[in-house]
């Protein structure tokens, strides 16, 4: 008789319903028989019983001497008693067993040698003094560990010493990978030569989930790309369905794809679950391949891990009777508004500093493909399905993803981005304990903005005000009135049009770019550079709106020049060291001034005293200046509003 | 030039700052070039740039069809448009590259096949609709992760994506770990005979520590153990003394002892400290062998974890560069004053548990050889040097050894002991989530004083009420007066002495424990036993002052079993299953009942249910019925005074 099958998208809860009633009964483990000192980490399948006692027998407690108590009564300092060695005393080291007969043990420290045959002691001992009495920890036959204990390296300790030499465990769950899809390349085998490049995407899925399920306990088999062919898929499957515990089965399973996945399960087993509302990790599937649990997981790489953390990873921790470790939680504010799809559960990753008192979480990319989604996340949101999205005063909930030690020792710095606070970022980290520098490119009014809001540490901003051509001190007095800020020059950089290798369209300025045949991309509103392009072009008058793309906006300067590299466009505003990272070439167009402005409260920190530290250290300079473009001259210095405009000190 | 050598004890935050400027200074980390798919864990050596953008190429998001945006203008429900496939739509998958000219992907759930040359699409697409762009996720030559990064899973993906194939990391820091001590005996050459068990302790501090290092990224490398002679330990040393980055000595370093370990420092390098005000863990030292570390650690179990973890776990962490992360904290509250040694900072281990709305925390054995006091621990109390202990009332930081989900699903009975609660307590742990059960033997009385205190969930009871020969009720009335408890019969059960195999001393009954060569060891005050023995020599009009022993007190049923099986007795007043579980003999003296005190109020909650289901199951009283002694006839059922005094229903 067939089961229910489920096929209409369920709800996260529904599905791990699903995952202890249908996948986990799927799966019997075996056990096996292993040496204890190869045991940690492995899970106890039976109840252990101590062989033997610890101590296995009376034992010095101290390394001294062993003695009848009721020998040593009455001596005293001023009547000391004297015992013949071998005869009434004995010497022991710790560990040593008391002789029969014996029932104390005096400190070497307090034993007085007369001569080679005889002690002095000058203090009675009593009956069982500084001796560790058989089994006073664990007692012959009595239960060390029950069943389903996950065995520490503590463990290892109480395993030896109760005479354990072998220990039933849990076989670890064996997983079976397998990676569908006819772009996929083997990253072992790839020949990074344009012709494989250009057409295949590296195949990362299954060692992401290798690694996972290794963390969790599970032993990870991986099978080579599969292409999208259902036979060839169904081959694989059927290789291997008998020797595994679970198979994953990844990509294929979307429901707009050929879906491959479904119908082969379909065919030889059943379907429990196809769609769960959450995001990402919606065309995830669940089933029975023949008698084998099987798991549909998505091909995105964010995806597949919240489908696999989701619903895999309990599925090891319950076939191995283990309860799934909760992440630790903090509490924090949404720097923004965030809206979210009502009826889906979304796992939203964010960046989490602590500036001020508070604790604020910054949304990270929401698409399903950026991995860097989640390497950069510091924590997750969970936003439930019957919310419509978190708001910005509205304290949260975030599952961290790293220990709240680094989250406290990271300064949160938003606004325009530059190359060379990656530089800074890992010159931090060599700091013992590291300085974590979490970076938001936002555009440098952004970063002003995020000061006044007080959700960052430093902002980074290069904004130049028209009417003056004065650089960040015309906005600080605008937006941050009142506020105190210091104001400290990072560099000047040069800032110029990134074009194609050799410059087959012959651009020379910003003239060019009201070409018929020239395309240019654009950075997007508030961003210094978008500033500095608006302003030339109004003193060359120039008119924008002449400009093909430039309603098209990038972020940031990399991906400028990554948009140019690609060749959708002829030409985008960017500085000097994006043009040589990507071997493009440069037309330069103006210098301008990167400052970075930090309310002053936070000078007395020990974090911002270690970025000002490594900012004025002669390798961040010259690394700095290595990538071209920069002048460092005056970097670090702090510049002041009055001497900027009196030109005294400007830059 | 020799530097500062540090002689006197040291408190333990000294011993840490010369962790971080003497010993940590002396480790030079090589690095290595290793696949990407084999570095999970490892820490990046240098800071690692994308070596390809990711996703390589614009690519379809999207199974379907790729067009020029333009083209599928005015396209609607009304007035469809047909295109020509392979010239002005192509068929694409998700991550296939998007050919040249053409700049949005239509999902294939929208495309209409009209006939094998032509589609017909009834909605325009916008430009880069379902088009990842190049770089969207990583740009070629943007920093990845910065050095000194720990590799995750996640982070495998990001690696790979970005055209990682090998990764510089730093090697695993080495440490040479020496067992020293003639008593030991190596645990994988054990012959489980008499001879060797009956002088030796088994070494298993150098597993553990193995395990730990592990855990924290090191490479363990376990030294066979070396007796207690100052040529031999030089030998080991010198053996591997270039090899490795950092050696731990284990045993020999305590003031009292031979102390080789010093002495072979000081010749051939020089110590840095000796003696450090912890507990466990005083005998520790620090200093150079030659040019390595070099930490001694005592040789007791507790006192070399707390050692290793205090002292070697930071070495660790920082030689690789990484943060410390620090254990998951709760407060709870001592459930008894525990005084502590001012000016010695002590780390107690605790089990911890949450009844009502409170956590408790217990504290275990105290004594450094007691290894279960860390396996059975749920947490650890730092009693700083400068208190004197703490209060019962005083809520106390508690660092979690276990997750916070055990705890909370954990029953804390306390109470007197019985074997059957290990049954239970293996049998709770089958549950998915699993309950824990956590039991303190401290006897009848001091589990009705816990429920009067509100400091545990059960009270294990067999209580005889001398007056009356009733059993726990009169206790109940006198001590629990007016609070709303149940009473859950477990099991009825045989007490009777505990004598040597084949019984030497003839011994037959109570009467025989006043004989002058007849020695015996009594159960501590309060407890069911103890007030049982003392009723029934009270029957027998025998007076407990003649009997040898009788102020000598262990605190359970298996702890007198051990003390005669040991030989230092000749009688106890146990449970007949200890006498079995020891092979001792057994001469009946009565039969008692042994009772759960509940507090009503717990029985709403699930983790209760689950301890009645198991009582109540036929596996439990099956398995308890085998251990002998026992009467499982009305185990589970629930007691009620009236009943149990009008004899309806008693027991």
């Amino acid at each position: 008789m067939k089961r229910n099958i489920y096929l209409k998208k369920k709800s996260l809860e529904e599905a791990r319903e699903i995952v202890s009633s249908e996948i986990v009964s799927l799966i019997h483990l075996e056990t096996e028989r292993i040496p204890v000192i190869r045991s940690l980490g492995r899970v106890i399948a039976e109840p252990l019983f101590a062989k033997i006692s610890s101590p296995p027998f009376h034992c010095a407690a101290m390394d001294g001497i062993v003695v009848k108590a009721e020998n040593t009564y009455g001596a005293t300092e001023e009547s000391p008693k004297s015992l013949l060695i071998n005869k009434e005393v004995f010497f022991v080291n710790t560990g040593n067993p008391i002789p029969n007969g014996m029932d104390a043990v005096i400190m070497i420290e307090d034993v007085h040698l007369i001569d080679s045959g005889r002690v002095e002691i000058r203090e009675a001992a009593y009956p069982w003094q500084h001796i560790r009495a058989i089994g006073e920890d664990m007692i012959a036959t009595e239960m060390v560990f029950p069943e389903n204990h996950k065995i520490t390296p503590y463990d290892l300790g109480a395993l030896l010493a109760s005479g354990g030499h072998e220990v039933r465990v849990w076989k670890k769950p064996k997983v079976l990978i397998l990676p569908t899809g006819s772009e996929l390349l083997e990253p072992e085998r790839i020949n990074f030569s344009k012709s494989d490049l250009a057409s295949g995407i590296i195949e990362s899925n299954s060692y992401v989930l290798s690694g996972l399920i290794v963390e969790d306990g599970g032993d990870p088999i991986r099978h080579p790309v599969v292409e999208d062919k259902p036979q060839k898929i169904k081959e694989a499957l059927l290789a291997h369905d008998k020797t595994v515990d679970l198979i994953l089965i990844i990509a294929g399973s979307s429901a707009g794809s050929e879906d491959y996945t479904r119908s082969i399960i379909e065919e030889s087993g059943e379907v429990f679950v196809h769609g769960i509302s959450m995001m990402p990790g919606k065309p995830t599937l669940m089933g029975r391949f023949k008698d084998r649990p099987i798991i549909g997981i998505p091909g995105y790489p964010v995806s597949a891990i919240i489908a696999y953390e989701a619903l895999v990873r309990p599925v090891l921790y319950q076939s191995l009777h283990l309860m799934e470790i909760e992440r630790p939680k903090i509490k924090a504010y949404p720097t923004r508004k965030i809206a979210s799809k009502l009826g889906t559960e979304e796992f939203l990753r964010v960046k989490v500093g602590k500036v001020g008192e508070k604790f604020f979480a910054t949304p990270l990319s929401r698409g399903s493909g950026i991995i860097t989604s989640l390497t950069k996340a510091d924590g997750m949101i969970r936003i439930p399905a019957l919310a419509e999205g978190l708001d910005e005063n509205e304290e949260t909930e975030i599952e961290l993803l790293k220990p709240v030690g680094e989250i406290l020792n990271t300064v949160v710095m938003v606004g325009s981005h530059d190359l060379s606070l990656d530089i800074l970022a890992n010159l931090l980290g060599r700091f013992y304990p590291p300085i974590f520098l979490s970076s938001h490119p936002v555009g440098s009014l952004g970063g002003i903005l995020a000061i006044k809001k007080g959700i960052c540490h430093i902002a980074g901003t290069h904004l130049l005000d028209p009417q003056t051509g004065e650089y960040n001190f015309p906005y600080i007095h605008h937006y941050l009135n009142g506020m105190d800020v210091k104001v400290i020059h990072l560099v000047q950089r040069e800032q110029g049009l990134i074009v194609q290798r050799r410059n087959p369209k012959k651009i020379k300025g910003l003239e060019d770019l009201l070409r018929n045949d020239v395309f240019f991309i654009n950075r997007q509103k508030g961003s210094g550079t978008r500033i500095l392009l608006d302003h030339t072009l109004k003193a060359l008058s120039l008119d924008p709106n002449q400009i093909q793309g430039y309603g098209k906006e990038e972020f940031t300067h990399m991906a400028v020049a990554s948009t140019v590299a690609s060749g959708r466009v002829d030409a985008g505003l960017a500085i000097l060291s994006a043009a040589r990272a990507m071997s493009l070439d440069f037309i330069p167009v103006a210098k301008e001034r990167y400052d970075l402005i930090i309310p002053s409260l936070y000078f007395g920190d020990e974090k911002m005293s270690k970025v000002m530290e490594v900012i004025r250290s002669d390798e961040f300079k010259e690394t700095v200046q290595r990538m071209g473009g920069y002048d460092i001259s005056r970097t670090g210095e702090e510049l002041l509003d009055c001497c900027v405009r009196n030109e005294e000190c400007g830059i």
